[in-house]
């Protein structure tokens, strides 16, 4: 693995064509500097994936959803001609917990008087301990969300459809993560008041903050995009497996190729970053942080009908649940309407022993899950088809990394700190919209941006 | 490095040459089988380590301490001719919370009486958590052992001397690990009252259960003394850098060569698993676990003295220590007294940023400490070394991997599961003293059992 390979020099060497790594690719080439992508994959995209159903139709086996204010997002969209609808949300959702179903216009609305109060008096304390001025840093990053919960909410309702939101919104559970973690909504600063553009609770309340539109077509466009603008820059299928750093510069070893480079950019799922092999090895906090951001874990599952037949008995295809194996459904069916999609995410824990099962049995599950909200007609789909994010050997979980308790304290700062000439990309290490599409091209462009700098200072 | 390798053949392939392995190789080559053990380093021991100083001093940079219930260490010591030293335990013990230092024959009497009452009573409490007959696993599982703290103790000295001890046993922050795991003292069962060995209470409490000797020399001799009873069986430097598992055979294959067996044992720090490439990947709640054991941090320190010269100012040599960065001290001076030794840890998160320190830095700050204990005489050691675990390639950190909030319900029975023909051996599987080089052992018996009683029910 080292020594045999046929050495190849550039200026930047990016591990990762998602679209963290492709648009710090293409920051780079723009201004001239001699760029490769390394991708472990055969294809570009990481987390994002489209693909086609036997009815034509193309879905987004991962990401999905984009918020009005995700200008980075939508710049990209205009230049590669993708087509915008927003998501379709008339009629009433379905909120199940405690073995009861309920509905209203809203998740929130849609619960009993006392559990929605009592919910929305929980998204108002998350909001006055976020504008805290004095916050209790210590003592929040050392106890988990669930713990909060526990100790804010009595009603058994509320405190289920809260659960299940996390879990439908993180693809994480509440006893994992740090109080501080989702107050600060995940972007490795330890200052909840620092707005990173998503708000937990406007989220819940709105039903789609955040998440107002989709594409016509897959969000994998993005990066097909700008692998076809990158060409040759990207290599598929060559995972790197070795990082060298010297004090003026790197080089990234391949099964196949050496590549020596000025700078590096990994743009990986961080629990992936300590399996390749660093030489010297990675500092300690930076190691203790690849092992205490574990990824969430989710099966997207998209289930396709004749027509979404949900909508004529006024249902919006919105469910929360914290009953059922799948913890949301969603709507997402051509603007036309002329088929009928849904798409449910089993999050959380329950998707690593569902990853685990045999597709037959997920859809018998969807499909069982979806007669309770929509009735019979459910059982009849055109096709199922899901995707097991947490089985992928390259992302190895969904829909993100989550920080666990003490880990902001313990090493937090490490997230986005060079090591050497070694720089980290993704959309985990954002500084706004961290976790979203958004987020990962703006980190690609501001770790860009501080190696131009450093290139920058060392010419200087 | 995959196909170009040349195939041997045997019928079980271990992956790690510490105790754990070890352990099974020499069960299953005493039974007739063709073993061989992978290890990635230049040397066996895994987390134990032997060296010498100049001053002639053999010591121990791991693992050190034994317990008189740890049979099968002490069987094995008798074996290979290790000679044992009971640990020093005379004159009084130092404490250092809040600022302030005490003194008192045990650790618990060295403090101020109200907060040793109150220290005394959390013991209690949970060696009463342990014994409860309908534990709250789900909700124990979500609270971290910082909000169990803080919720039962309201003297902040009490406070510091529990998390400073808790993190000089398991060098990790109880901000980090859920109460269950804490409880049920990290053998992965979820049931708190099965007696694993160990009690973190009366170990307070005695000073040295679990820990009552040490070795003349070091307690890497027993894992050099397996490997010299396995002979060419261990492969040193032969990192296994993948694992293809078929119905009826496992691969390994290290960067030289590949070996085709029958059953496959992986013995090496639990983070270190996923750094494997698994062909087919591993189930998800294997990986989701993988994911959520970080290593605790941990650098050992050791300082060497003419004499131990805290004695004759009535000094143990214990120190707890909430205050500085070493988080204890223990005296480890030969048994004639003719050298005085202490070893030091810094323990948990600052581990991690001092190990990211020069060793002339970690030698000062550790000087001013003991200056600190035991006056200026500690300014002039004959000698200083450490070891920062947390830095090291194939360990990854130390003591052990420990369980977030919220992995036992997960994932916590993947730890000891085999997929297919692959088990998983290691101190952090055990089911008695998990987390001891004991545990080591027995785990390494447990998985050679397991593939015995696999192969015989195979054959019939």
């Amino acid at each position: 693995m080292t020594g045999s390979q046929p050495l190849e020099r550039y200026d930047v060497g990016i591990v990762g064509a998602g679209l963290a790594g492709l648009t710090a690719a293409r920051e780079l080439t723009d201004v001239g500097l001699d760029v490769v992508v390394l991708e472990a994959r055969d294809r570009v995209g990481g987390r994002t994936l489209g693909t086609s159903l036997s009815t034509g139709d193309v879905i987004d086996r991962g990401a999905e959803w984009i918020g009005e204010e995700h200008e980075h997002v939508l710049e990209l969209a205009e230049e590669f001609d993708l087509e915008l609808c927003s998501q379709y949300h008339e009629g009433a959702d379905r909120v199940a917990v405690g073995g009861e179903l309920f509905e209203g216009e809203d998740r929130l609305r849609a619960l009993p008087p006392e559990a929605a109060a009592e919910l929305r008096d929980a998204f108002e304390r998350i909001e006055a301990l976020r504008r805290e001025e004095n916050p209790d840093t210590g003592r929040w990053d050392g106890k988990t969300l669930q713990t909060w919960v526990e100790e804010t909410m009595g009603n058994q309702a509320a405190r289920e459809a809260f659960e299940a939101y996390f879990r439908a919104m993180h693809a994480a559970e509440p006893s994992q993560v740090s109080l501080l973690y989702f107050l600060g909504d995940s972007d490795g600063g330890d200052d909840p008041s620092e707005d990173d553009g998503y708000s937990f609770a406007q989220e819940y309340q709105a039903s789609n903050v955040g998440t107002e539109y989709r594409f016509i077509g897959s969000t994998q466009h993005l990066s097909q995009g700008l692998a076809e603008v990158l060409g040759d820059t990207v290599r598929m299928e060559e995972p790197v497996r070795r990082i060298e750093r010297r004090d003026d510069g790197v080089t990234l070893v391949s099964d196949t190729g050496r590549y020596d480079v000025s700078d590096a950019i990994v743009a990986v799922s961080p629990p992936l970053i300590e399996r390749i092999e660093h030489e010297p090895p990675l500092p300690a906090r930076r190691r203790a942080l690849g092992q205490r951001m574990p990824m969430g874990g989710v099966v997207k599952c998209v289930v396709a009908y004749d027509e979404p037949f949900w909508r004529d008995d006024g249902y919006s295809g919105v469910v929360l649940s914290a009953d059922g194996v799948v913890t949301s459904f969603n709507d997402v069916s051509p603007p036309d309407g002329n088929r009928g999609l849904l798409v449910g995410f089993i999050a959380g824990d329950d998707a690593f022993e569902w990853s685990d099962r045999s597709v037959t049995e997920r859809r018998e599950q969807v499909l069982e899950e979806l007669r309770r909200y929509f009735g019979p007609q459910a059982s009849e789909p055109l096709e199922y088809t899901d995707k097991a994010w947490s089985r992928t050997r390259w992302s190895t979980g969904g829909y993100n990394a989550v920080m666990t308790p003490g880990t902001l304290a313990a090493c937090g700062d490490a997230l986005r700190e060079p090591v050497g000439r070694v720089r980290w990309a993704g959309s985990e290490t954002a500084i706004e919209w961290p976790g979203f599409m958004e987020g990962a091209i703006r980190s690609g462009k501001r770790v860009a941006n501080e190696v131009l700098s450093d290139r920058g200072e060392r010419e200087s």
